[in-house]
C-alpha cells in the first residue's frame, strides 16, 4: 500500500524532507493534498475527531492504520523502511539526531521573517525581520554549517556522507538546507558554503543522485516561493 | 554504571525534561557540569575534537560510549530503558512526536523573551519580546493545551495519562511545561489552564508521585531564573 503523504499543497516547507526521502527510495507514495479533495482529507485528520493520535500539524504521513507526525518522527520511522538510516541502534539515533538539530535551524530559518507571530505577515513584522534575519546570517548560519562540516570530517566511513559509507535521510535533508538557505540568502549563504566545503560538497553529490535529479527536474518539485519557509526577500540578505 | 548528564548547571532549561525522567525512575545518574571540574568536562565534548558524534549543544547523555545529543532524542533513548515508553513500536513512536511538539513548545517558550537573537540580553530585544509574548501567551499556549487536552481525552486507556495507563516521560514533560510556563506567565496561564482540565489534573498527579515530590523538594531542583527558558517578566504576561 503507497503511503500517504499529507502537506500544505503549494510549498515545499516541511514536507519536502520527507519527499526527498520518498523519491530517493523510489517509495510509492501519495502527495495527498495535491490531489483533488486532497485538502479535505488532511483538515479532516487535524481537525476532526476520528484520529485516535491526532498530528498537532502537518506534515504527518499515513502508512496503513499508522499516522505520524513531526517531520523528523515521520523520517525516523521510514528511514529503517526505505532502506535511509544505518540498522544499528546507535546510528540510527545518530542519524535521527542530526535530523533534530535540522529541525533546529529549520525553526530558525521560518523565524528569520517571522519572528514575532506565524499568525502575522511578514510585512507585519519586517523591522524585527531585519534584526532577526542579521544575526540568523551572521551567527546561526555559520554556527549550524560548521558543525555539519565537523561530524562529516569526522565520520570515519566517508566524508561525503554524514553517517557511514551509504545515503541517509539526513544527507538528503541537509542537502534541502543548502537549498532552501541558498535560495533564502544567496549571498549570505555563498561567503558561509565557502567555509564548509564538504558540506558544499555533499550538497552537490545529492543533487546528482539519479532520483533526486529526476525528482528536481518534475514538476512533483514544488518551486521555492514566499509562502514556504525558505523566502527570499532580498532585504533580509544583507 | 551511571548515566552521566551534561547540561548548564544553573538552570533546568532543556536538561530538566532528562532530569524529571531519570528522578522518576531512580535511575543512577550524575548531573555532570554540577559536579567539581563538571564544565570542564563539558566543554571538552562540545569543543574538543575527541568525540566521534559531537552533539549540537547541551544537554546531551554519555551512556558508556554512547553519547547522545537532542532532548528528545535522548529521552527515546532512555525512555524503553527507564520504563517510561510503551513497548510496541507505534507508542514509543507517538510519546516521542508528542515530545517533539513538547520540544517545539520550549522553543517558542524561550523565544518569547528572545525573538530576535540568543546572543543578545532580553533587555536588548524587549520591544519585539513584549509583540512576541503577546501572541504566544494569546494564541499558542492555548492551541498547544487544546491539543494535549485532546489527546488526553481520546487515550482510550486513561485520561490522566497521554499514552497507556502508565506514566511516560512525555506525562513527565507536560508537567514541566504547566510549571515553567505557570512560572513565566502566571495570568496567562491560569485562564489557559481553566479551560483545559485534564492537563491541569495531568499536573498536579505528577507532582504528587513520590520520587518526583521528593526530586522537587530537594536540591538537586533548581530554582526557575531569569537565565533559564521559562523567565517571568511581569511584562510579559499581559
Amino acid at each position: 500500500m503507497a503511503y500517504e503523504l499529507y502537506y500544505w499543497p503549494g510549498i515545499q516547507g516541511r514536507g519536502e524532507f520527507i519527499r526527498l526521502a520518498l523519491e530517493e527510495a523510489g517509495a510509492d507514495y501519495v502527495d495527498v493534498a495535491r490531489q483533488p479533495e486532497g485538502m479535505d482529507a488532511l483538515t479532516a485528520v487535524l481537525d476532526g475527531d476520528e484520529v485516535a493520535r491526532p498530528p498537532f500539524a502537518p506534515p504527518f504521513l499515513k502508512d496503513g492504520d499508522v499516522v505520524i507526525g513531526q517531520t523528523a518522527a515521520i523520517l525516523f520511522y521510514l528511514g529503517e523502511r526505505l532502506g535511509l538510516a544505518p540498522r544499528d541502534e546507535a546510528g540510527r539515533l545518530w542519524v535521527h539526531q542530526i535530523q533534530l538539530t535540522i529541525a533546529d535551524i529549520v525553526g530558525e530559518a521560518h523565524d528569520s521573517h517571522h519572528p514575532i507571530s506565524v499568525d502575522l505577515y511578514y510585512e507585519e513584522q519586517q523591522p524585527e525581520a531585519l534584526r532577526r534575519a542579521k544575526t540568523f546570517r551572521e551567527a546561526r548560519i555559520p554556527k549550524y554549517l560548521a558543525w555539519f562540516e565537523t561530524i562529516l570530517a569526522r565520520n570515519p566511513k566517508s566524508d561525503s556522507h554524514l553517517v557511514g559509507s551509504g545515503v541517509t535521510y539526513a544527507d538528503l535533508s541537509l542537502f534541502q538546507i543548502v537549498e532552501g538557505l541558498s535560495y533564502a540568502f544567496p549571498r549570505g549563504m555563498k561567503r558561509a558554503l565557502a567555509k564548509t566545503p564538504l558540506v558544499a560538497g555533499l550538497h552537490d553529490a545529492v543533487a546528482k543522485r539519479p532520483r533526486i535529479r529526476a525528482y528536481l527536474a518534475s514538476d512533483r518539485r514544488i518551486p521555492f516561493n514566499e509562502a514556504g519557509i525558505f523566502r527570499h526577500y532580498s532585504e533580509l540578505d544583507g
